[in-house]
């Protein structure tokens, strides 16, 4: 079935490998069926910088709230004309892919300025002036799907689950659980290419090609199995219920294939919940 | 003993809590007889997008590695006087302190922009041109500490461990560990102040306070204790040796501190090795 996917990429180099895997994006995409819609960071010259000029219509024009006037812009249809774009985009789309190059384990600032300014206060969160009432699983993006394509520098081992930088999955947790399923999104697995800089032509057509097969099984695949707030494992919207993920904290354990996953590796021994922690190396 | 601390902050509304905590700041250190460098990020227009512009003589002016542009500039002296006016202050400094809004869960775009660009190839990575030789406890920017200040909308039980955002010093793992430690500062455990979203006087006053007494102890406190890469723990330079958090794994797990701190909770119970999994709780 033809769906909407909104690419937005955050790379300047028409010949990086970043920019490479939006060409397979596009084409793959468009070959199913799909329809794509584009957001080229650079090639738009993004205003990366939230601030003042966003806001032409101020509810305090005296003191400067991001919260109230973004709230106040979104509500009464006076947001910055770039911004309201972005959103309908977004709006529009079934799919939401975001690709760029990790940069110091986070997204390059023209990207993390496209969030800061387009997930905008009663849409992206404090959605319907309810404050987090509805969020992780509900909210203004509900029902799409969200992935992202991460460009790395360094080697796999070094974001292994002992790899000295962090898995990737969890240095990727304030964007994939924090930016993207807060608001609703299902987020998928990160696609990732390691060792990219010096990348003979042998990998970059196996990372292609890798990359085509997770664009194919775009609205098939499995999300990560982050936990809604409002389906029981938060009963009051703020910790996870005792007898919830028992025995785990951190980042893990908002991910609700984590236990199983260690019960998995440990060949089904049963674990006392007093010791079972985070179980980061499952991911 | 007199000092130089840099302060990099990265809000624009001047009676935002943000900038309250500066002005602490800068009260507080040079009470204490220090010299205080800023960078108002907002104030100076910083440019947040990292682009062909910060390169104006380009190692290879047909392709744009940012790896590349980015050693070249800085070891031939020709980068954006902007980036190198910033880089002075920062080799200059003794401390560095980012004082900003957690906005999904990370920098400000601003903020994020100013490490991309000002973090350069063979100073703050590739130091000496050695690859990865130099990282995590040594580089560039080594025997200088750090310490971020964050202002944070939602409530602290949010951020809690088992809290429905996840654990702050989890969250900021990508800028105190990869982006701080990684050039060889050591880095200050987090200081948030929660809730700010109509925050009460007496609740900024207490904040302030207490910004302050961390302020005093700058050059005291113990930092995070993140492993250094050379140091033994990590013997091939990417994974954690098999006797070193044995059973641990994620981001607790490059904390030494860690371990002991489960075995405290514990009451000194011995836990099997191979139970022993991430103990982000305890951070």
């Amino acid at each position: 079935m033809k769906k909407k996917v909104l690419i937005v990429h955050a790379h300047p180099e028409p010949t990086s490998l970043t920019r490479g895997l939006v060409e397979v994006s596009v084409e793959t995409l468009q070959q199913q069926g799909h329809e794509v819609l584009l957001s080229d960071l650079y090639g738009m010259q993004w205003k990366a910088v939230f601030d003042e000029h966003d806001f032409p219509f101020r509810a305090d024009p005296q003191r400067l709230s991001f919260v109230t006037e973004s709230g106040h812009s979104y509500a009464t249809g006076q947001q910055a004309p770039d911004i309201a774009s972005e959103q309908r985009k977004l709006l529009a789309a079934d799919a939401v892919i975001l690709q760029f190059p990790l940069w110091w384990f986070g997204m390059p600032a023209i990207l993390k300025g496209w969030v800061d300014r387009v997930f905008a206060n009663r849409l992206a969160y404090g959605f319907k002036g309810a404050g987090n009432r509805y969020r992780y699983g509900e909210g203004g993006f509900k029902g799409k799907r969200a992935l992202l394509s991460v460009t790395v520098g360094g080697p796999a081992n070094d974001y292994s689950p002992r790899g000295i930088n962090g898995p990737l999955e969890q240095l990727l947790f304030p964007i994939t659980h924090g930016t993207l399923f807060f608001p609703g999104m299902d987020v998928l697995p990160t696609y990732a290419v390691y060792g990219t800089g010096g990348i003979p032509a042998e990998r970059v057509a196996a990372a292609k090609a890798a990359w085509r097969l997770r664009l194919e099984r775009l609205f098939e695949d499995t999300p990560i199995a982050f936990r809604p707030q409002n389906a029981g494992d938060y009963p009051d919207g703020h910790e996870l219920a005792s007898h919830v993920a028992t025995g785990q904290s951190g980042l893990p354990a908002h991910d609700a294939s984590t236990q199983t996953a260690l019960h998995h590796q440990d060949g089904g021994t049963e674990i006392p919940a007093s010791l079972r922690q985070s179980t980061s190396e499952l991911k």
